[in-house]
């Protein structure tokens, strides 16, 4: 939309003059600041900014940046990333058999709301095909039993490696998976859980909460990490229920829930405004 | 507010009929129903119904009530209470450091909005006496440590007797209270927990809240039992949260989800809309 | 969904004995009322009932129950439809370029969410066609313009009488229908507005909400009137925006409160949950 | 909390380098920023920024920042002012008859969660009285009838000059001041008004919503303009209402949700996070 833009992701060790340093510099190069945000966390003396930049008159592109930045970069300790806008993240979705997640990404992308690539859909049954059938999008049977585990796992590395996927989105997927593979996707996998975490974690959330009598429900998209349903929270949304909701009724309005949350996620990430961060997240949205 | 009413509250097992009884004895004593409400358990095949009943013309009272009911009743296996609208319930509220709970609860008294007596206040501390002064309600300190809680608990139990007691309001009283107590006032005593449960039950549930980085809070308005926050929930809220959060702004949000949800609680069974059953609540509002 | 049932909506004259009479007529007849609710309208002494009615053993069927029931129903005056669980009624969707509203219907449709039949969709423009495709859904292009107007309406009123159609869903259809057309299908035809109605009703509500700077914007589903967004509103829902919010960022954020909105609106006349009186809604829900 | 502060408010033409330039200026003087916020208005080409400086080592104060910041601030054109955290805002506040919001106001600058001084409350009616009485905080009646008007507005603007007032907040004060009184508290006098704005503005809201059988009921704070409810808006929340709502239910809720949208923009005003432009707030929260 526009013009070319950048986005520089910093964290570092809380300190003063960062604001002034990053500015400089930019400014240094003929780049406009459009857009920033900052976040200290006192507790871990941490510091987190986003800056966005207008490139019009910016000198330094995609090979000189980091060299020209490296300094600014090391005199405070800097983590970093910069996305550059004409870079377009490639997405898989990993599914079963629950379409209400897969059709809402799958929708959202073909209105253009989310702007990625979506070069496969992996599922561990084939219910879901038909979904994909009219997007072409490639859709992958990898069924997984306790004894395939290991090496549908690794088939699946090798068919997101093979197709460059930046984010793997769990939409309803519901394996557990490897710690080696999820540390393939660090930071950059996204699951949607349907309760409100840190409640009902683990199987059938919303059995658990109709069981409890709970007057709300909710969902919540996070990173996985190897602490199943543990990850770094990203989104989350509840709505009421009361004692004449069935477990379908509960069912049904959490789907309207998951959709959202999970789209919220992604597009947050897609849209390079999340830093990770003591299991947390920082969302400047 | 205008005539006199009464509120029946029933259940049972389901099964045909029951409404057309019910309607048809409040009809044959010249009673009116001017609202009704039911709901059906499948799983534990259970009916509850409330009925309100205009008294005009109804040729049943408190005393003869109950004799001309019964037969209807154990046709149909039923529990039940009837309430009548002159009755008011007499409501302590127990406290420790916070006022914000308190206030808002004497605040509502004040102004009508709910329909109580109250005749006394408990704090373990006396931090909220003055809250109290304005409002001509009594407050008694009774302190409690580990050597002092069995013989302080029998204390406050005599008091709430001696006030004639129908509700006992956990204001934020930062207290576990022995079984017996909890006994002494079954499905009568109401606690505030400052998260969504099952989530951060327990301890310094906003510390806990701020420690796995959600973006939602809650509070949650309960029945209390032995099991410790564990009781049938009444009413729930949450409200979002961000990183940019810091404890003290969560404690001060849930501030006011806390006093809302504690006051629809205390409302809700003032009214007399509330029906517990296997953990749960049926709310008739 | 497991036994046949019957749905008996009522609206008469407030009065004495109505659910009596009622819950008697039922069992009289062998039926079971597995559900009922009732609202009184004070300020126009107006009552409403609805009554779900478990078939098994009840001795009335659809060409029965009218001559048995006039009776009651014409000693309180009442007005009353019923709908048996073994009618589905058949749903046309209005259309004109935005996808989301008609996409979400359809997915709730395919996946058995929405119990209906949707023999149609029609769209003043053909940008839509190929949603429908997939789902072997007729889609029908009846283009509007000032000139055309009168003989194009009545086009639609003939596919849709053709077709059998019972409701009418305008899924973001930006034309203003003729009160002819409106009176087709009063209380039949469910409207989405993307604004909190009664605010920015009219055109392009989203760019007045933008002017305006609200911190909220929402979504209204309402039965179609001859008053233009004026009709009884079935369902409304909010979200919050800020500053930072652009145009697009509230159609976006809008485009998942309407579908919500639009959908639970359609379920509850679906389900036959909606009485229409003094231009509101009662929703038995 | 902690160490001095100071917050600079900015706007001014958009443009390239503001945010180094001030930050560098920043710098220069040896302030630290500890936190900012931007905003870009494109169809208004308007930049807003707010500043919070750490002032330990920052070798400018009161006095001499004015004379060393303006060549900066001409330079880009910016409208700007600077609040210390030493100041206190003297606030004011104007009642009728309804104690909610008074109630709430004060409960929350006596816990300390506002940081003002309340030198005096003012109320055209003596109801509310009492509830000042216990907190030391002078009440002085002003009646207003349409002879008195001209007078007593008078009186009142010479009770808040003489009490060094800087905020007036309208605690549901149930008068229309007269664009005189309005102007002398530009921006600096925050009303709540009882709807969902631009819905229901004017009198009896409630009524409105009742009368239209809407399913959601609002607050909206605002700044105060000569355009009656039609100034900047600050806060907005909304809660859902149904059928069996009656008009006092209505009242009800909205009461709940009156406190908090009124408490919200008062503690925003009072943090200085609030910029207005074009009749509408940026708020840096």
């Amino acid at each position: 939309m526009g013009a070319a833009t950048a986005k520089l992701l910093i964290s570092c060790p809380d300190g003063r003059g960062i604001i002034a340093a990053v500015a400089g510099f930019i400014g240094e190069h003929g780049g406009n600041i459009i857009n920033a945000d900052q976040h200290s966390d006192p507790r871990h003396a941490e510091f987190f900014m986003r800056v966005d930049i207008d490139l019009d008159g910016f000198d330094l592109d995609r090979t000189s940046f980091a060299p020209a930045w490296t300094k600014v970069a090391e005199s405070y300790g800097m983590r970093w990333r910069i996305f550059w806008s004409t870079e377009i993240k490639r997405m898989a979705i990993l599914v079963t058999k629950e379409s209400h997640c897969l059709s809402d990404l799958l929708w959202r992308w073909k209105t253009g709301e989310l702007n990625v690539e979506i070069p496969l859909v992996i599922g561990n049954h084939d219910m879901l095909k038909e979904h994909t059938a009219g997007h072409h999008v490639a859709y992958h049977t990898v069924p997984i039993t306790p004894e395939t585990r290991v090496a549908q796992e690794q088939h699946m590395l090798d068919l997101l490696r093979d197709a460059s996927v930046d984010l793997v989105v769990l939409a309803r997927y519901m394996q557990v998976l490897s710690p080696e593979f999820v540390d393939a996707y660090h930071a950059r996998m996204i699951n949607i859980h349907h309760s409100f975490l840190p409640a009902f974690a683990g199987r059938r959330p919303y059995h658990q909460a109709f069981e409890r009598g709970v007057k709300i429900i909710g969902a919540t998209s996070h990173y996985v990490t190897e602490d199943l349903d543990g990850g770094p929270i990203i989104s989350q949304s509840t709505t009421h229920v009361d004692h004449g909701d069935t477990l379908d009724d509960l069912i049904r309005k959490g789907r309207d829930l998951e959709r959202v949350v999970l789209a919220t996620a992604v597009r947050l990430h897609v849209e390079n405004k999340i830093l990770v961060s003591q299991n947390k997240t920082v969302v400047f949205d």
